[in-house]
């Protein structure tokens, strides 16, 4: 695991966030366009061409390894490469999960062509991720590092994609290191997947039982 | 849910896939590069666009919606945009799953930065993404569609970033309309994720009690 610490400002993370996050968000209409087209085979061919060279002029210089999650020293996370909510990676949905006293994350999302599983549904797995990341964020919203110990989904109904969807998780329960959390997705029609998950804190991080 | 059916050969497909698969990759590739790339902002907003002009071209002529789930008359599937194994989607891991009588399916893949959770390991939610898609092609294999009832999920030890892995799914039980399948990933240290799945047959596909 990498615990890199980066000591720079609220200041100089926005600016950064500021240039990568359009970038970000230019490759994942990319993403949805590559599926969604239907142009000619040349056209296809010669996007694959420029596409090569852009990725090119990104590779003079880069990272070994992956992004991983550097913070600064005051533990504001940078986690731009994660697969969920990373500022810098195309794959995560446009999303954005808010906090909130007492062990609670939510979010609204509407989910494109990229997700899709069933025809015009989301993918059952894609809806698992979410669930994921989302019953981390609420079981770290008191500053507990967590990993996922297990995760149970359930599913009631397909999530259509393109419609406004709704995540939300909330602790029920801290039992030494574990923290209980239940979560759901939401559509028009109300909760389509119901999620259980039990995270693990590292060790040093008992909490008193409640 | 869409069920569009497509008249077309195995070699207009294959020439298809010739197509669409390289470009694929090259948008994968430009994922990951985004993610690691530390050269200056003013190459990163160039190459933004340059991808917003690529992006411009792929999109003169497109798909509502998504792509959908189409099949043959002799039903072989195209399920090109599915976020975990289609061939147009950048956002699906480089991986391709094998099926085998008797509810069998697996795979071997080497996850990129672009699937990151904790620091240079897996995000557990792509874990169970996996997990999922690998339960529902081993309920598929023979022939009999199904969607995710529940998954649950295990998670020993984290998956490394970059390092070979496998998937493999079984069917242990046929009950109506209900398939159970364990799954698991696995790398160098053994099983590291476990899963069991419930799927569900749409009516009119009940089997016989074993």
């Amino acid at each position: 695991m990498d615990f890199r610490v980066e000591d720079i400002t609220q200041e100089e993370i926005d600016r950064r966030l500021a240039v990568v996050e359009p970038l970000t968000d230019a490759v994942r209409d990319l993403v949805d366009a590559v599926i969604r087209s239907t142009v000619d085979d040349e056209v296809l061919s010669a996007a694959r061409g420029r596409i090569e060279e852009v990725t090119a002029t990104l590779r003079t210089q880069q990272r070994e390894g992956s992004f991983g999650t550097p913070f600064t020293p005051g533990f504001v996370g940078m986690p731009w490469g994660n697969a969920v909510v990373g500022a810098r990676n195309a794959l995560a949905p446009p999303l954005r999960i808010d906090q909130e006293a007492g062990g609670i994350a939510h979010c609204r999302m509407t989910l494109g062509a990229a997700y899709e599983g069933p025809g015009g549904c989301v993918h059952g797995g894609v809806a698992a991720m979410l669930l994921d990341q989302l019953c981390g964020e609420a079981a770290a919203v008191e500053g507990v590092p967590s990993f996922t110990g297990t995760l149970t989904v359930k599913y009631l109904h397909p999530l259509p994609l393109n419609a406004p969807l709704r995540g939300r998780a909330e602790v029920t329960r801290r039992e030494g290191r574990k923290t209980f959390v239940g979560a759901t997705l939401a559509d028009a029609d109300g909760v389509a997947v119901q999620a259980e998950a039990i995270m693990i804190a590292p060790r040093g991080f008992e909490l008193p039982t409640e």
